[in-house]
């Protein structure tokens, strides 16, 4: 699984018309369609708020306090591009700042998602380069260790392989394999099509109890009403 | 205590007046006015900044990934309520969205806080719908076990009666029970009358040490001045 | 080391030709400048994004729940200090609020650093009085216990000893020891001065394994480009 | 509900035969016995293990960093009782030592549960003086400030009336409502009835989809089996 | 990836002769000779002291606060296996006691590794059924909602498929791939060929430096020696 | 402060005779005795329980996931000194295991105190080298970067510098500056000297409230005794 010392050039990315359609959703109704799954922990935040990203994933395995294989990966990066970055052991350390956001943007890479820290947040909120990250630290790093790009990764608990769909806004990141892309994007605009209906009903004062019929399931467990 | 399966529908919510009089002031000067009992744990953060809550507690108790209940309590609410959720057991998980924002505020609610996590918060921010929770997380939630409605629970650290007074601002959320509502906040109003007084000299340069007479129990308390 | 009970008043600040030279930095090109030590830890957080600061340090060293040196340590301000609180154990209780930084800045306080909680926020927000805490709690403290201002203090896992430099902005907070504060800067300085080339080259698509000439290093490390 | 400042010296225990019959159960068969509400956050653990604690609750409400009403407690203490400790604001220093150790067994009490920290944890080991703790710490704590005995209290998320049961063991705390003591020993009675048979048949083989019935279940709610 | 609903039978184990040769080393060899990959996250820890386990994965994939895929899982253990369980959202409940642990055992289990909370520890240490896991807590689980058995899982930051070699012990817990596992086993073993011989080594007094020629390496790299 | 790439080969050490006197008592009365300063945080604990340390300081910087440095402490060690290891930031791989310690008990060394984590815990505590740290971990570190050796470092929170005397058992880790080494352990004997006396009086049933004469304290704060 976690090969080391190994950068794979040739990644089949998700069908950039399921990414398109994906792009349209929020992660949490995303994450809904996948059957709640697929989703990185909640410590994963925007560095600014109100960011969406929809792309497919550039993996990165990295060492504590190394960021050596972000240089690597940034070859590898293709238009539409998310890059995905793990560690092998926990680290806040800042990983990346506006000289590789820079870089990731000139390869065509829409944003990072990275499960560790990064800086320079000033420079990446003027530059409007969406990250999510589980820190912010001004703490560098060297260049020693070889990882790997385009591995599998386990990034704040999700599975990303190479070219799956990366979403992600201010609910948080959700991992959509590449295989499953476009029935998850139709199972989402499902999921939305009666939204708005819902929504005007519940605005105008009808009950989820009631819309979603629940009385007689509560009944049914034992629910007790009393004075 | 913690009644399962019951929904409480004749709360005595606290005096509207002393309420009213209560979301005159900041959460840090009740939080004083009471002795500084009844804040909840710092982690409860608004989920954007700047809003303002004054309101009485319609209290909801949770499973943990499981929001039933929640659509229980919108039954309940009345103008002026704010809704308390707590979770049996600790959960992040994204209880509440916007389609129940939409229920909460046709029935009158001003607002939510829950000791778990809450989703769809950029709908959540363009509502304006204010909501302090513990996390932001995209995931959702099932509806298969009952909790309670208006029964006694502990959020965040705080016990929440039905009915309490409920502030919270970006300092965090207090609670103040009815029957003190209004003793509170006549305290403090006391609090506030010579804060400006107070401000005024600090701000031409008064010490503290000389405006509070703190010279003498300092040198009492052995205090050295050294070059 | 920790004495107690002791207010020293005659601290040597930095040079304010350093400072000022320190404050044309961010915190991660001075933290890189100094050789990545100094550094306090990420969970340092800015009161609200955007704020920069750059002063000379007046310390205070307080015991949990208790800001009674808060006010000593007014006295010993002298215009272009930043007050830097550590507490003896961990504590997240609100030591400072608007009233304190009203009497700061009188004194000429540039702002504050605490290991610990502050309060008031929506009022420091407006004032524009920038803070970096551990947390934001309306939890007041007590007056009782005697610290001290002016000895060395480790705050947030960073030794400051009073008269060095501190900086803070959105990437943390960093001290720079006042007898390499000129140095520092002029390290930070020659740091600064190719990374506008180095951008417009990233920026236009060359990349760093080229750039800084990694690809003969990541071979011999045994790097395996497949397909 | 927190009056500060308050002693109540009459309390009424939980009747001591409904004690006894709850001391023969395991916290988390009391827990499920009462429908798996009142246990407190697992960060609560014994200082060391396989302690066993059942008694009735004297509740103290501290402020952080100051044990004054540990004392006032300690005369408010009969045989038989648990001392159960609340601090207004999170705080993990020392509260409780052998010396106190000592004075709570002298007047009857069987054991502490605090939510804070404790210290002389080798000498309550071989005192066997059981306490769970949310940490523990040599710093000690001062005597200024006034808090409440046997007033309701929060600790570590669940309410404690003086007089409750509190159950402790390996696997946390529980606290069971004085009026409610015997009717859930009864409960925990019962679950345990069949569990030596349960344990059996599981232990020579029988599924746990067997014996309790569950393939039906599983099947209406769609579980594939593949190979 | 993470199919829901799903019970994969078949499942190709690793070869039990490279399980019983990783099984004499430990996880901190193991993890080294895969190159520093595959560990789970440290806060995963023994229930008790001392224990060592080494089978091959049985995986569950759980939601929040409901153990029902436990029963599932447990026909689907053949001798040899350990159970992994993952859970979809951060969740402390207790999944796992005593009955399902003398029904895993019945089945051939060895142990357990689960991404939340147990509870019976105490029963648990006297079975001796070793269990790593993030937390202790009595509170129980529903039964309501498919998870899957033998699907890729993330368990604490590690892919698990169904079929490793999972070793755990007090250092924690690594995942060996199948395919890779006798590899690895071979690695680990020149790994610690010569340990025994660097053991006496240092403790003749012979210094790390010398014997693994490291002073030139720091000379160049600029290390200074001071008096 | 913080030099990087320094390692300072004579330090004076605390006097031995202060040492000795100092290990006669525990953390928690020497951290008393020094009036509350100095101690780590408790998130530092042993690695085994019962353990008892008592020595000089030899400091050593690390950067994350690099040990290199570990081995140039080896030969800065002399018999009764403790290595005290700080990181640049927050790390919890595994830096040290049963090799180091065969290697730094050859040396005379104590034991080690690290802000970061330990492996072969199972070796370290059969061979009885104690060690107290922030976390256990298999996880392996490289040899790449030049940290320090001897130059004072912040420590879980603590200044260490070398020479400083190190005191720790299960209550935690606390630092004596050299230079008040035999004060502190006068003060502490003083400390002690009263408490078999006050033991046996608190034995006897004597309240602390009558022992230390806190009722006309507490009468005078306002605590009122209600029935």
């Amino acid at each position: 699984m976690y090969q080391l010392g190994i950068v794979k050039r040739n990644v089949q990315r998700a069908d950039p018309a399921a990414v398109e359609a994906l792009s349209r959703f929020g992660v949490a109704t995303v994450h809904e369609a996948m059957g709640r799954v697929g989703l990185m922990q909640p410590y994963m935040r925007p560095v600014y708020g109100g960011a969406h990203l929809a792309g497919t994933a550039v993996t990165v395995l990295l060492h504590p306090g190394d960021n050596w294989m972000m240089h690597v990966a940034a070859e590898q990066i293709r238009p539409g591009d998310v890059v995905v970055a793990a560690v092998t052991a926990e680290c806040t350390d800042g990983f990346f700042g506006d000289l590789l956001a820079t870089s990731f943007r000139a390869r065509g890479a829409l944003g990072l998602v990275i499960d560790a820290g990064v800086r320079d947040v000033k420079d990446l909120t003027a530059m409007q380069f969406p990250v999510w990250s589980k820190a912010i630290s001004a703490k560098g790093t060297i260049k020693a260790t070889l990882g790997s790009v385009n591995v599998p990764v386990v990034c704040a608990g999700a599975l990303v392989n190479p070219g799956d769909v990366v979403l992600a806004d201010d609910d948080g990141v959700v991992v959509v394999p590449a295989a499953i892309a476009a029935a998850t994007a139709e199972a989402a605009a499902r999921r939305e099509a009666n939204e708005a209906d819902k929504r005007e009903k519940l605005a105008s004062g009808v009950l989820g109890l009631d819309m979603y019929d629940m009385r007689p399931a509560l009944e049914k467990a034992g629910l007790k009403y009393v004075d």
